[in-house]
């Protein structure tokens, strides 16, 4: 009786938002898919998950943490969703260039385009930072929040994972979509925290991970806001605002969210500081690492990798308590669909 | 009973972050409150107000929106507490300028420190919007966001207001209290956006006003993160980060909430543009400014003021449909104590 109660209490403090309440089939669902975290297999990093939920939630524990205080922030890219053989958000880039090449003659002979029109993935790395940089600003300003937003929706609808032949929505990984559920239905807040576009992020993070917009944290460019011809008007800026990776993402987190989180989860050296934060709390505190394991169904990489290079991090693991789960070792399923 | 219902099921969408849901009598007690505006009189106001609420939330209606989209923004200083005859923080800012003179003799020589330590307001104003930013640097820096949060919290138990006499905590409008919860029970989520400084409102808005820190928007100074002696660190740094007031509001808007708000409540000519933002979008919107008008029970400003100026925004109401609620007409209390 106890759990039951500690599952129906918890969906209305976690759903709410998404009429969760009004459907309490669907909240008795997510709870239950939740409670089993099915696509995860028996082991150290599932149960240290079960196992902190428990003690943070379960009424007279001394680690006993009022709804209000949990929370728990994700990265995006090689966390949530699958981020070789590069970065989902620069396959879009890529893409958009080509979309744009037409209104953009001189990008034939202009770097870092000449290389992103001829698909040269060494020319483009040739352009280093600013070329990333000079990329992104001309593939994501220039328009309205809304245009944007509109551009990365038939993106996704479209676009597809060139190893995969999904589409890039449907390359999130399973057992980390069920474990947003659970926390979710122990009344956590589910925020994320990732160095991707925060506009980016937004289109999807409702309809896949269930993170309204308001909880999605990333990187901004600027936004000016002016009357166009007495219609109030949103402009993106080719101009960086703010990059959230790194020792960028505890200050995100301060400036967002204003209070420590209580669980984080990462994949990479870009979290860090993120973690480290975290953990460093009083109270209950958890860190998870998410090591990519699996070459067969995923991809194995870490050390040395372009793309979500673990390296320092994993060496802090241990120091810091945090516990490293591995796609190989503690994935029953990577994705919905079988790779 | 069909009001009965929304009252029950908006109960559980707005209050589970603090645990309303497992006290149902909490929240039906802040769902009766809301319900009555106890403390508005009857007035086109709240009428305004009422029928707008009830025709976004009724089942069947042309203009009913889903919970999630329900997001209703309020500026603070002026629209939920008082800001005369300064603002609140500055009164922080002077009082705290004394409380650190002990540990900088070269104030007493150096402005903007030397008029705020003499009280004398008018060489204060001389230093212009330079000497203001210096005080709040001065004042505001320096620590750790936790380490801010105390002296805030610490301020704000013993501060009076000079003509209430009452802590600046209780010197909020009853009115929007109630408006607040009102809201809340009818499912909308809601947000604080203010030219304030987001960590200085943090402190109280939870307990005064039941909006969670993540849900405070406001302005900011840049923040670092180190590990100082291994231990990870935000610093609060003397250095502008963002100006949430004017155009920043609409900016701020979309960078944290990431949506276009349902509904708009401001008192200045600096809450012009994110009430033009909010009600500029397609679908129901409603936007309200609060006029003081009340010297008897509070202060009566508008064009002219120092603090609060509501000019231009004013002239803007009748053209862009937005409700003007005066404090003298419309609100039956003005605190919860007799001023």
């Amino acid at each position: 009786m106890g759990v039951d109660r500690r599952i129906v209490v918890a969906c209305g403090a976690a759903s709410a938002w998404a009429l969760g309440w009004l459907l309490p089939v669907t909240c008795a669902q997510e709870a239950k898919a939740g409670m089993g975290l099915p696509s995860w297999n028996e082991g150290p990093a599932k149960k240290a998950i079960l196992d902190f939920v428990s003690r943070v939630t379960r009424a007279g524990s001394t680690d006993f943490l009022p709804v209000a205080e949990r929370i728990a922030i994700f990265d995006n890219d090689g966390t949530l969703w699958c981020e070789q053989p590069m970065y989902i958000q620069l396959a879009f880039a890529l893409d958009r260039v080509k979309a744009l090449a037409g209104e953009h003659p001189e990008w034939k002979d202009r770097e870092p385009f000449r290389s992103a029109l001829a698909g040269d993935s060494k020319g483009l790395a040739v352009t280093g930072e600013r070329g990333l940089v000079e990329l992104l600003m001309a593939t994501h300003a220039g328009t309205t929040p809304d245009q944007f937003a509109r551009v990365v929706e038939e993106w996704l609808a479209t676009a597809r994972h060139p190893r995969f032949h999904q589409r890039y929505t449907e390359c999130v990984y399973q057992p980390m979509v069920e474990l947003l559920a659970l926390l979710r239905a122990n009344g956590f807040k589910t925020f994320i925290v990732s160095g991707g576009g925060v506009e980016f992020m937004r289109v999807f993070a409702d309809k896949v991970y269930g993170v309204p917009p308001e909880q999605v944290i990333g990187s901004t460019i600027k936004t000016l806001y002016e009357e166009r011809e007495g219609v109030p008007t949103l402009i993106r800026l080719p101009e960086i605002d703010f990059i959230d990776d790194k020792a960028g993402k505890p200050v995100a987190i301060q400036k967002f969210i204003g209070r420590r989180p209580t669980m984080a989860f990462g994949n990479s050296d870009g979290d860090l500081e993120m973690l480290a934060w975290t953990t460093a709390g009083t109270g209950p505190r958890f860190g998870m690492l998410l090591r990519h394991t699996d070459a067969g169904r995923e991809y194995a990489y870490d050390r040395a990798s372009s793309f979500g290079k673990l390296d320092r991090a994993l060496d802090e693991a241990p120091k810091r308590g945090w516990v490293v789960a591995e796609t190989g070792r503690d994935f029953r399923k990577v994705f919905h669909f079988d790779p």
